[in-house]
């Protein structure tokens, strides 16, 4: 007998509305997939979806903050994620960028290694500096 | 004894020969990836690839027929995706694209939750508006 | 009881040191992320990340070897491989970066039908031509 496995959508209570329909993160078994998150502040109700700052930094590290609460909703770590895409606006952003991100993950107390990634230059919408996605393997 | 896990290849009859060696989709144990997918209408022996129009509407919709195609091909409906990547050419073109996103989800009849969505603005081959890849999990 | 599965870096000899805290690739239990590979040509001690040339050609074959590599030190190969992500900076490097997969992969001895494929064009530092990162499941 072959059972159902459900999807679960992982909605963050601190999470603005996805502008279409599309789950902020979803799991499926063992295998959790983060959408795209921006540097959005937590959601306040009536208020538009508002970056944490115009910087990289505020921005950057406001997304790695976004993209972990989605993990923890589905019971996942950072030490799961697989793989982290990035994707910056200018390629003049990479070297701070790494900063900002290895700072980060020094702060996390991993005990795995750290995911693999890789960084593209992209088009985003107008003042969104950075964007990530994650895919995490649990168990 | 491990058992081989075999990788299947997913190739509508409807779709357009890869212009290169890879598969329009593939499938191993559980796990499904349909490769980019643009809104070309099905293939007419001895046509070159046709988009469906110059309009991201029809575009769009025919991407997302494209893809349904490759998860069906496996076995597996939207309702396994886990992850949709949406690449548009263009900022201003992302209300529209997700106005007919939802408009075609809701025509779908999902009983789980939407996959995960990334959405970023890229260079595609002239006269292509957006391109689209999932990964699914069966099950 | 559920057991933990390690998350394993993959960190082939030939390869640089990556530019911050991510691996260059992971295994999980039968899934294999492979970072973003460009064609830089095997670490040398001292020696800066260094292109293995400004074509395209070159480029190409060495970004595919250093995948490889990368697939090698996991445990898998070609074969497993699921999903390759090819990033370009020209459309018109498209019908060219074709020929090349193609002839590359006809050296490789493929017994399973080849990975999905997605391939748009992006931002990437200056002299570098291609990025392609793969997903592979093994078993």
């Amino acid at each position: 007998m072959s059972e159902h496995t459900p999807k679960t959508a992982l909605t963050p209570a601190t999470h603005t509305t996805p502008p279409a329909k599309f789950s902020h993160g979803v799991r499926k078994g063992n295998i959790l997939q983060v959408a795209g998150q921006v540097g959005f502040l937590p959601a306040v109700e009536g208020r538009a979806p508002t970056p944490a700052g115009p910087t990289l930094r505020e921005q950057t590290l406001q997304t790695l903050a976004n993209v972990k609460a989605i993990l923890e909703e589905g019971g996942a770590s950072w030490d799961d994620a697989m793989m982290v895409r990035v994707y910056l606006t200018d390629v003049d952003h990479f070297a701070e960028m790494n900063a900002i991100y290895n700072e980060y993950f020094e702060g996390q107390g991993l005990t795995e290694p750290p995911a693999a990634r890789t960084t593209v230059y992209v088009g985003l919408p107008a003042g969104l500096l950075i964007e990530i996605d994650v895919l995490a393997v649990l168990g």
